[in-house]
C-alpha cells in the first residue's frame, strides 16, 4: 500500500530525485559581463521515459520544435540542456541550427546520443543565441554534474529570468519498501498565461513508467494546474513542461497497483499545482495573488471564459493592485465574457464575505470587502446559478512596477 | 448633387446641426462638492428618428436598457439627458426606476412625452444615482437649453470621466441648396473596447431620415470606427452611441439620392472615426496611438483575432510605452491568437520600414526601428500571407500613469 505520503516546497527540485544530477553555469547570455548563472544542465544516470506538453502558440521558439519532435520520436531521454537570457524564438533556420548544437554539445560531453537530449529556452526574442559561449560552457557544466542539493539548486536558478526567487516542490511517498519521488523546477515571471503547457518546468520520478503513462498523466497535472494561471494574459513561444521517468526505483503500474499509481498522480498534480501557484505569486512586480472560482456555469469553458475575462482585465487588475474593492469592475468583466449570464441573479463574494446576493449589492459589508482585498491572497467566488460547472484561475494584479519593468527589455 | 464637404474636429458638437440645442450643469455628482459639470443635456426642436447601438456586455446599465427599449419601440426622440460620474450600473430595480425618472424630470420640463427621452450614464459602476441633485439639476439645466455654440461645449465637456478633453466632430456638405451637417459628441478614456457599440456619443444630423435607414448607416459606421478600437480591452457596461436626424433640411432619401446618401455615409464615417480616434489619443494616461494594421489573413474575423491580440498584449503595450521595437513580444502575440498563422512567410513593418520580411529579421534596420516607435503614433503593419482579408485596429500603449489611475476609483 502507498503510505507516508508528503509535500514540500522549496527543495532542490530535479536532485531529490534518485538518479538525477543537475549542474549550472553562467555563459554570460545576457551579454553584461556578468557571472549571474543562465544555463542549467539535468542528467539521469540511466535513459528516461519522457512526456512533455507545449506552448500552442503558433509561434513557436526552436528549442520548443525540436523537443516535440524528439519527444513524439518516444526515444527515451537522458538529459536537457537550458538556458535564461535567450529565448532562441523567431530566430529562424538558424535558431533550430543552434538548438541541435546545444544538445549535440551536451551530448558528446556526456557520451550520450544527440536525440536523448532536450532543450529549453527563455528570455528575448528575436535574438541569435551566443554559441561560442555555449560551446565552452556545456562541456564545462557538464563536468560539475552532481546529485548534489546544491547543484539542483543551482540549476533551478539558473532558468529563472525576471522571476526573483527559484521554483522547486517535491512529492514523496512509499510503496512496498521503496521511495517514489517526484520533484520539479520551474520558472515564470512574465508572458504567463499558459494554455496546453507552461513556461518552463522540468519535473523527474524514479518511478518505472512508460512514456505513454507519464504522458497522459502530466496533460492531466498540467490542465488542472499550469492551465489555470495568469500574470498577465500572454502566451509564450517557449512554453514547456517535462516529465522525465528514470524508473530507478523499479515500480512500474503493475508494482504501484490502483492506489500507487493514484498516490503518484496525486504527487505529480500537487508538484505541478506548487510550481504553478509560485509562477504567480513571483509573477512580475506583483502584489497579490488571487484565485478567481467561477461556479455555476452552464459548462466549464463558459466558467473559464468569465474567469479568464476577470483575471485578464487591467481595471480589475489595477483595483486589485489599489486594494480598492471595485466590484463594478469584476462584474462588467463577467459581462464581457458573454456567456449569456444574468446579472440579477448571481452571487458575489470575497472568501466567506458577500459582495452581492442573488443579483443585490450587500452594501453593508463594505468596509470588510476592503480589509479582504488588502490582504496579499484573496479570493473571488462568481456563482452564475446556470448550471453546475466550475473553472478556478489563479491570478494576480497589474503594478505601475509591470510596466515599467516591461518597457524595456 | 452633393458638393463642398467639409469636416472639421474640436467643433461644438451637437449645436452644429441646425433645430439642436444643449445645456449643461453640474449636479456634483461625484459629491465632491465642486461646480464641475456633469450633465448634459441635447434637445431637438421637432421630434427625431434615432437609431442606436448599445454595449454586447451581459451587463448592460440601466439607461442602456432603457434606451434599448425606447429605440426598439421605434418612437421619436426629442431629447437626451446624458450624466458622467455614475455609470448607474448593476443597481438592479433602483437604478432603471432611476433612469426613468431622469427622462421624466426633463420630459416634464420640456413638456414632451417621456418616451422621447434617452439617458446615457457613465462613471463608476454599483453605485447610487444621487437622484436628489438630479431632481434640481435637470430642470434648472433644461431652462438653459440653447442652440448656442458654447451650450454643445459645455454638453461635450459634461460627459466626460477620465477625459482630459472633450471629443466633438462634424462633417458637412451641400445638397439641392440645402447643408446637411453630421456632428456629435463622445467621451472615451477607460473601459474603452467597444464590440457592436461604444462609449457614450451622441450624434445628430439634419437630414429627414427614417429610423431605419439611420439604424443600418449606424451600424456600418460603427463597425467601421468605434468597433475598431482598443484602450485596456475592457469592454463597459454603459456603451451607446445615439444618432438622432430632425429632418431640418427636408431632406430625405429621394430628394439626396444615390451621391447625396453616399456623402451623408461618408460624412457619418467620419464623424464616427474621428471620434473613435479621439477615445484612443485620449485614453486614460496614454502616451502612444498605433494603428495595428493586418493584412493577407484567410478571413476578417482571423485578422481581428491577430489585431486584437497585438493590440491588447500587455507586454507590447508596456513595450510601445517604453519606445522599444520589440516585435518579438508583437509576433508572439500573433502567434497566441491561433490563427494558424507560419511564422517562416510573415512580413511585418513599422510603416514602410521593414522589421521581419518572409520570415527574416532585418537587423539592419534597428536604429529606424527604434526611431519609429519612440514617435507619439505610428503603424504596425503585419501581413500574414495566408489570404486577403484585412482589419485595422486602433490600440494605445500601457503606461505606469494607468496602473496608478485605475488603482482606486
Amino acid at each position: 500500500m502507498a503510505s507516508n505520503y508528503t509535500f514540500s516546497e522549496g527543495t532542490s527540485g530535479i536532485t531529490e530525485v534518485p538518479g538525477f544530477k543537475a549542474a549550472a553555469i553562467s555563459c554570460d547570455i545576457r551579454g553584461k559581463g556578468n557571472d549571474r548563472l543562465d544555463t542549467a544542465l539535468v542528467y539521469s544516470e540511466t535513459p528516461c521515459a519522457a512526456a512533455a506538453t507545449f506552448t500552442t502558440n503558433d509561434v513557436k521558439a526552436a528549442p520548443v520544435l525540436l523537443d516535440m519532435e524528439r519527444i513524439a520520436s518516444g526515444a527515451p531521454i537522458h538529459a536537457i540542456v537550458a538556458n535564461s537570457g535567450n529565448a532562441n524564438a523567431y530566430t529562424g533556420k538558424e535558431g533550430i541550427a543552434d538548438a541541435r548544437e546545444m544538445a549535440a554539445i551536451l551530448a558528446n560531453s556526456l557520451g550520450i546520443s544527440e536525440n536523448s537530449v532536450l532543450v529549453g529556452s527563455t528570455g528575448r526574442i528575436g535574438k541569435a543565441m551566443p554559441m561560442d559561449a555555449l560551446r565552452k560552457g556545456i562541456p564545462a557544466a557538464a563536468k560539475n554534474l552532481s546529485t548534489d542539493k546544491d547543484s539542483g539548486k543551482a540549476a533551478a536558478w539558473a532558468i529563472l529570468t525576471s522571476d526573483t526567487r527559484p521554483k522547486t516542490a517535491t512529492a514523496t511517498f512509499e510503496h512496498a519498501g521503496k521511495t517514489i519521488v517526484v520533484s520539479g523546477m520551474a520558472k515564470g515571471a512574465g508572458m504567463i498565461q499558459p494554455n496546453m503547457a507552461t513556461m518552463l518546468a522540468f519535473m523527474a520520478t524514479n518511478a518505472k513508467l512508460p512514456a505513454a503513462t507519464l504522458k497522459s498523466l502530466l496533460q492531466r497535472s498540467v490542465f488542472a494546474s499550469f492551465n489555470r494561471i495568469t500574470v498577465d494574459g500572454d502566451m509564450s513561444t517557449n512554453d514547456t513542461a517535462v516529465l522525465l521517468a528514470n524508473g530507478e526505483s523499479g515500480l512500474d503500474e503493475t508494482a504501484l497497483g490502483t492506489d500507487g499509481m493514484a498516490m503518484f498522480e496525486r504527487a505529480l498534480l500537487d508538484v505541478c499545482k506548487a510550481l504553478a501557484h509560485m509562477m504567480v505569486a513571483d509573477g512580475e512586480c506583483i502584489s497579490k495573488v488571487v484565485t478567481v472560482n467561477i461556479t455555476g456555469a452552464k459548462s466549464e469553458a463558459d466558467a473559464e471564459k468569465v474567469a479568464r475575462a476577470i483575471g485578464n482585465s487591467l481595471l480589475v487588475k489595477s483595483s486589485w493592485f489599489g486594494e480598492d474593492p471595485n466590484w463594478g469592475r469584476l462584474l462588467d468583466a463577467a459581462g464581457y465574457a458573454r456567456v449569456g449570464l444574468d446579472p440579477d441573479v448571481l452571487d458575489l463574494s470575497y472568501g466567506e464575505i458577500p459582495v452581492v446576493t442573488n443579483g443585490t449589492p450587500i452594501y453593508d459589508n463594505k468596509p470588510l470587502w476592503k480589509a479582504r482585498v488588502s490582504q496579499k491572497a484573496f479570493s473571488v467566488d462568481l456563482d452564475l446559478h446556470m448550471g453546475e460547472a466550475a473553472f478556478t484561475l489563479l491570478a494576480s494584479d497589474l503594478t505601475e512596477g509591470y510596466v515599467n519593468y516591461n518597457k524595456s527589455e
